[in-house]
């Protein structure tokens, strides 16, 4: 089928004007070819999560092939009155010119790991900060806390529901897909399946129920279009006295005798767990222990376990503003930071942003990053960020520290290093393959497994280890060392 | 200047999708004709807040306009299997025919208010749940956060700077869009200027004086593009040691003597209370009382009172991720249901959502709502939900009872009664004329002039009085006996 829309408006204005006041500085200072690195990277999870699910990469390429200034454009820079018309020329003749790096969607992530790194011209790279932090930051959100509900209902089906409390059309859109790859079965979103093939579905609202004199002909109505999908909403009057009845005598009569089964039924308000548990036991009685109960209404990972550990008789569950919002944390915290200036002789300086907060201070220069799996278990035992051209020699011990409390170490034998960061664009084009939405999906899975369960308790979680290589790490000492010199405390 | 990019995608699949599965459940039950009337309300505003600011009614119509069916869709729809070939074809030629009323943009509003009312083929009526939802709910909540934001400053500019840590691009576009209809100066998001005509501002970047040797040599390169706009960020290094004298030695050299006077300084980290008291005073002995002093960095409503309660010499605030997501309540909970049924003979059947939760039980009916003003102080009062037929007469006494507690009455004398909901479409064709973005936010602070000061409180607000008339009153307690005779508690 060809898809007619993408989410593909031209986006390269969405972006912050300072970026644009800066990079005519650098056209006007003669530093616009100054080669830099610029790292994407976060310092928190969520939640208070130990991990994140990355996504959101195959929106930010769409947005680096779409990088482009039209004729409106120009004329709407020009309109600011502060813009040199040698930048506007810049601008309208734009090509992309930068190298990235970035882990592909789906990988699981830790604070203070580069998820993206770009190499290019600063004119370029610091035009692209507010793209790639809000692509990055708001799909691996969504599909880090879908991972947490997913994982509290313990292998049944969630499906997101909350395209209506959404902010915004993209944040229902993208929000779907990002649910899809932390985990969700589907959406309620119907776009978001014809955009990215996230399975649709949904049955019925209490409007449906409302518009007939009674329930029961309600009911009875829905079965007749669909004997085959037939979910029913049982809490619009009362559900144990009247949905639940109602809709057994509705299964009788028009879903079993036209040879069907019932899907089952879906609880909207109420004590759900007692509803569910008598539900449970009027489908078994009247001869339908196959008919499944969903649950809705005001759902996250914390209500779900709870309705869980109490013996909630369920068997799905649609969550709807607590997931497509992130609502007990809607910020994911992504920053992009300048960590290294390439020298006209090629030779590469690292740069550190320095901060009175100590956990807001940069890792300076070009990284790389590996993960450490243990052979015999095959888990992941720690990440290790490094200098871009390090690597780390699986077939001898390895050592690695903590970079703060050093004497804090740890000894690898026995283990496999994985580099994790993909090169994505060389001088501006595209040399990376884009997973299909299913293949990144099934990579989460594959990374969960590789995690120990401690670092996936949705409460007080294991830390994971991340730690710098000594290259990096001394780079890094001696430039604070240095600011030392002319710092000090208040 | 011709915009040529709106947001203006098909979102007529952006739709839940049982809104299709009841619409073809519709059509095929012979129902699809049945005039029916959809309330949207909501039940509590964020933040415990008494008010809200509502927008997002131009790009709801915009919806509206494009709401139609493409062959893709068509084709899209006919592969999930469950739709009729009728119901297809009447999507296919899809002519748009409801009654639509609404309050206008800017609107104060308060909760069980009709904030948009569509009367319609149950075919429609139904389909636009999502969307209205979507539409109003998002801009709303971000309207209603922003007005709160820019009351904490006092008058001072409050600049939207979220657009990196937004939930997606209509996230970051239309939350600047709507944050300055609750009263931001401008946004940091120039494709919202673009688009939208929200003045985009900014000026530098920690990255920008990374990038120099020293933070002097940054600040007087940027002081040379832009000696009529210098506003430098001094908190890169150390504010007081080096960023403020920096500051002031550029402005000195490249400001000055250019004939300019600097605009200021910007803090974006540490101790933002002592370091601005600290700052004015340096700029004041170095000769610049004029210059500026802007606060970012993790602000909202709350740290903005406290700030200035500590006396903090602040002239403007930047506010990014706790504005554009609503932080600290990130879900308008706006719903759109079901109120009226209209029998073929052409009378009223009005429809009632009962709840366990009487909070959640709805107000039936095709209504009006009445905003009563005093003559003598201009301020608003009560609000009237009536019958849409109800007139109330102001020439005359008026007694409002509270619906619950109906000892609880009042008596008003002297007032105007003002009608709020204003037609929007009127069988299909839109009828209402768009006031453009700076009206809109005129209109806002029209409302709050008409508020007292206890119902604009940000904590603990006095609560507005919002109550039924008789009439609609006696209809919905009419309602509910007739449904507690079958009834009983558990």
């Amino acid at each position: 089928m060809k898809l007619d829309i993408k989410e593909k408006n031209n986006y390269t204005l969405l972006c912050d004007f300072y970026e644009f006041a800066m990079c005519n500085g650098f056209f006007e200072s003669d530093l616009k070819d100054k080669i830099v690195y610029y790292d994407m990277f976060f310092r928190s999870v969520p939640d208070g999560a130990s991990y994140a699910i990355i996504a959101g990469l195959e929106q930010l390429i769409e947005y680096f092939e779409n990088l482009k200034f039209d004729d409106c454009d120009i004329e709407f820079l020009r309109s600011k009155g502060i813009f040199s018309e040698g930048y506007l020329e810049y601008l309208r003749n734009f090509e992309f010119k930068c190298d990235v790096w970035a882990l592909p969607e789906g990988t699981v992530a830790f604070p203070q790991e580069p998820l993206v790194i770009v190499r290019g011209p600063i004119i370029q790279a610091q035009l692209l900060e507010t793209m790639v932090l809000l692509t990055i930051n708001h799909q691996s959100m969504i599909a880090t806390k879908a991972n947490r509900i997913v994982s509290a209902a313990q292998g049944r089906p969630v499906v997101e529901f909350g395209s209506r409390r959404a902010q915004g059309y993209s944040g229902a859109n993208l929000g779907a897909r990002a649910s899809y790859i932390g985990g969700c079965a589907g959406t309620a979103n119907t776009l978001a399946e014809k955009i990215y093939g996230v399975p649709a579905m949904g049955t019925m609202a209490h409007s449906w129920v409302q518009l007939f004199k009674t329930e029961y002909e309600a009911f009875k109505t829905y079965a007749k279009v669909y004997p085959d999908n037939c979910l029913l909403l049982v809490d619009t009057y009362d559900t144990l006295k009247k949905g639940i009845p109602n809709a057994i005598k509705v299964f009788d009569e028009e879903v079993v005798p036209r040879g069907f089964r019932p899907k089952g039924i879906r609880i909207d308000s109420g004590d759900i767990a007692y509803l569910s548990k008598e539900a449970r036991k009027m489908l078994d009685d009247a001869g339908y222990p196959d008919a499944k109960i969903m649950a809705s209404n005001s759902l996250d990972e914390f209500t779900i376990q709870n309705l869980l550990l109490q013996g909630a008789k369920l068997d799905s569950f649609g969550v709807g503003e607590r997931l497509i919002t992130s609502k007990s944390w809607p910020v994911f915290g992504g920053v992009y930071k300048l960590t290294t200036v390439e020298e006209d002789d090629g030779s590469l300086t690292p740069t550190i942003k320095i901060s009175e907060n100590v956990a807001k201070i940069t890792n300076p220069g070009f990284k790389n990053l590996y993960r450490l799996y243990d052979n015999e278990t095959g888990k992941a035992m720690a990440d290790v960020v490094t200098l871009h051209n390090e690597k780390i020699d699986d077939t001898k011990e390895y050592e690695i520290f903590h970079p703060i409390y050093t004497w804090k170490r740890k000894t690898f034998t026995n283990f496999t290093a994985k580099p994790l960061l993909v090169q994505i664009y060389k001088e501006g084009k595209l040399v990376y393959k884009l997973p299909t939405l299913n293949e990144i999906r099934d990579k989460v899975q594959v990374e969960l497994d590789s995690l120990w369960e401690e670092t996936k308790r949705l409460d007080n979680p294991h830390e994971y280890i991340v730690d710098l290589s000594y290259d990096l790490w001394k780079i890094k000492e001696d430039l604070l060392d240095d600011h030392g010199k002319t710092y000090s405390r208040r």
